[in-house]
């Protein structure tokens, strides 16, 4: 379907993704939407992009506004890739039921909340809220792109690559100068045996495949996508296991995690009923019923003293690892490192001439700003911006539990590493018994700093005395997680963010306490910790 | 009591608050608090600190930690005035509730949710939430200001100012090199007939005074306060209508509203069920009953086209203006404005020497930052910082409805006054309807982006096109409160902050929308809008 030079509108294009979806899933081969200026075939473009999602989008993008011609062609017919469609977003729809219910649990029969009932919380009704209306993130997402942007694009089509100038679309060769590869990552399942059982789920599967309301989980890992899964299963009543391998927070993906943030999560986790095995070792995913129709009954697992062990359950969530794509490019003979991915250099460009990948195709955390943030490299570099480089090897770091955990720089540790004088601000103070400290962390756990002193969260600031700069900042709260943006910023300016400058900043009270606590200490010309 | 020398606990000081006001409200004078140095009667201080609130607080910790010998002088038991005890923390509980309550209405008979209910929901209750556990808030500034702070205090005990350089406490005189006046302001009933009559609140006696559920309220303003308290009780159930003399968000004391913001606030008023009338004078309030005894039955009001109306209702809010507690200090012979309010120059001096005044006895928003640092600006002045000033005419600022409501630097229309090529970015964009556009102002409403579209929020950035500049940034929505302290020091900081540079932080997704749509326009030489 041909759209170019047509006004699609938002309302319109949300019909066109649905026709499409509903069309694919029953198997037919429903047309591609073609946004192409008249000469696309005859011209090289100043690149392809092969895949539309954080990565692909943006980039083509910023090639477009800096004037080049740009392509990028995806297989699914909306741009924004798997983040709106299955990750991201729908995470943080279990993130925010994952918050309500925490309340509705923890204040049950209080107040307005009617006695918490668990059996009325449905993962998949909660699931199906975002299912019957994710493509209008999507349709934003091409409106944005033809309207606003001037994007050319294929929608809806599988690209095939056939050399380093040339990809075809439904036989149709497009050429370019260069090639910009983000086709992203999917999960991959651990080795364990059973794992292909039904009743084990990652956070695309649960999305498509989900049937029915477990009864118990157990979650595989300890990292982000565990943390963030569990505890929204958790909270809709579902008792919920981690057999994690790492302490939780300790994976080896995640930087910079402070202890005391970590104590302080890991005792909410157990405070919201959750069971946490540390060390263990997943041996097996059991199951019962007849061959190929059977359903996991349990998962057996070696804990850290050696010990066998089997938890009962209905579910398994794998919160482990994810595989980049890349094997559908092996024409070009790209170098890949030893998980597969494709290497690149920090203008992204890859082992190949005139081919630059991004997003999660190659190394890196596998987040939304390092994606598109990688694409607008590959764009910039492509449209003569020789210098330019992107080093996604520092930046601030989030994830939810039923709280907003948020953080930049260094932790305590490392800054004792690092630094002769540190000095620690924090909230409870260190040494103050959490439920004795009635202080909300933020606005948003009023009602736990006035009835349930200590879940109300934690902030710490670690600084280095000497040169009064701020090395590390860490919250476990609510609302701190758009700030923890500004605040990398800060603190990694040229010159740094001092105690004293954060001690003049503007607080918008009730706030996260930054300004007000360091504003306590910098009159000091020897800090101490507060 | 003398606490000089021990080590009191926050569970201690929690008692010892509790036990003092106990006695007051028996009737009895409990003893004071002294934690005085053993030459507190022999020694001239650097400076008293009369009142300690939020401005005395910080005024004399700032004061300490620069070597200076400061006393702080409280009527009540515990240091951080108004604002823990009546004014922004149980402000901050009922806006906490307001959005619970918000999704309680707006999913009832949805997910979990039970069918809502507006008889559940006490306004009684969440008061008492807050006022039964008020002093753990309270034991923590003691605690931290004792132990942590090393500062000498007298708490519950009035301080009569004798003149310029004498204070004097229960009989005894203190002298000081210099005094800083913070008592602050109280609840100004404006001149209606029948303003005292049973049924009429502000947000002090709110919490002291109300003894019943009301059925339907009329808030007198258009200000922060009412809306803040107008929201919270309309989302208890209780019908709310608005009596603003100038549109909502129009009041003079607030700079920098968006149209646009404002638009959407008050259409997300209306869809909540409030009922707004835009210059309306209120005449009356109307109250039956026996004389002395009669209680609020309506408020009689002419409209703006001239038309007198009665409103029935049983509980009217004032959310209008307050007055500085300036008199108690008649003494001193300072000069006051036409609003009683003290005059101070940048150095937070009066016009008699050695006195400064800080807080809401000053002119300015009547802001906890305004407060606290006026309090350090005269601390640091009197310690020698000669030249320091404090400017308070320009900040973030901020209020609640349901929403968090945040914005610094200019309006759209106030930058196109100013500036001849002006960019804006925003989301939903201009000419498109809300209700299409499903996109989450920031996680926090995905709840509304994905069932309610139009309800999920707004963000606007306005941008000065030939210098790149961000000169103003607005939202609506959740969690963006807290950055917009930050985000007001990146726009003011010397140089500015750039779309370009905007585009450059690594976005913590799902997050306020700001760094990624700069992103998509930084890569233009000539800026558009998006």
């Amino acid at each position: 379907m041909d759209v170019y030079g047509k006004f699609v509108g938002l309302a319109e294009w949300k019909v066109l993704i649905d026709d499409w979806l509903e069309k694919s899933e029953a198997g037919q081969q429903p047309d591609a939407f073609y946004n192409l200026k008249p000469d696309a075939r005859e011209i090289s473009y100043d690149a392809i992009f092969v895949g539309g999602g954080a990565a692909g989008r943006f980039g083509c993008a910023a090639l477009t506004a800096r004037g080049g011609r740009g392509l990028v062609i995806d297989k699914w017919p909306f741009l924004g890739g798997s983040c709106p469609h299955e990750a991201c977003v729908p995470h943080h729809i279990f993130s925010e039921a994952a918050r309500e219910l925490d309340y509705a649990r923890e204040f049950g029969g209080e107040y307005w909340y009617p006695e918490w009932d668990s059996t009325k919380a449905s993962i998949l009704e909660i699931r199906d809220m975002f299912m019957n209306n994710r493509n209008t993130g999507h349709s934003i997402m091409n409106f944005q792109s033809k309207e606003q942007l001037g994007m050319e694009f294929i929608l809806g089509s599988w690209a095939k690559v056939i050399d380093n100038h040339t990809v075809e679309v439904d036989g149709v060769h497009y050429r370019a100068k260069n090639l910009v590869l983000c086709v992203g990552a999917r999960p991959t399942p651990p080795d364990i045996p059973g794992i292909e059982k039904y009743g084990v789920f990652d956070w695309a599967s649960i999305l498509d495949d989900l049937d029915y309301e477990p009864n118990r989980c157990v979650v595989i890992g300890g990292g982000k996508t565990a943390l963030e899964y569990g505890s929204f299963i958790q909270a809709t009543g579902c008792h919920t296991t981690y057999l994690s391998r790492s302490p939780i927070l300790g994976t080896k993906g995640l930087q910079h995690v402070d202890d005391d943030i970590r104590e302080f999560v890991v005792r909410m986790l157990k405070h919201r009923g959750s069971t946490i095995h540390e060390g263990a070792e997943p041996l097996a995913i059991l199951s019962e019923g007849s061959l190929g129709e059977d359903k996991v009954t349990g998962v057996k697992f070696r804990d850290a003293q050696g010990n066998e062990h089997v938890v009962d359950t209905d579910f398994v969530f794998l919160g482990t690892g994810e595989r980049a794509l890349s094997h559908q490019f092996d024409v070009l003979g790209l170098e890949l490192n030893e998980r597969g991915q494709i290497v690149v250099d920090k203008q992204m460009r890859t082992s190949v001439p005139n081919v630059y990948a991004a997003g999660d195709l190659i190394d890196g955390p596998m987040e939304m700003f390092k994606a598109r943030k990688a694409g607008v490299c590959a764009a910039r570099v492509i449209m003569g911006e020789t210098d330019y480089e992107f080093d996604y090897s520092d930046f601030p770091d989030f994830l939810h539990t039923t709280y907003e955990v948020a953080w930049t720089g260094l932790s305590e540790r490392e800054a004792r590493e690092q630094y002769e004088n540190v000095m620690v601000i924090q909230m409870p103070p260190k040494g103050i018994a959490p439920e004795d400290c009635g202080l909300p962390a933020t606005d948003g756990s009023m009602f736990f700093a006035f009835t349930r002193p200590g879940l109300n969260g934690i902030i710490k600031s670690v600084i280095d005395a000497d040169t009064r700069k701020i090395v590390g900042m860490h919250s476990v709260g609510f609302g701190n997680k758009n700030s923890f943006q500004y605040l990398d910023v800060l603190i990694k300016q040229p010159g740094g963010f001092t105690i004293d400058q954060m001690g003049e900043v503007n607080e918008l009270f009730l706030n996260d306490g930054f300004p007000q606590l360091h504003r306590l200490r910098a009159g000091q010309k020897q800090l101490r910790d507060l």
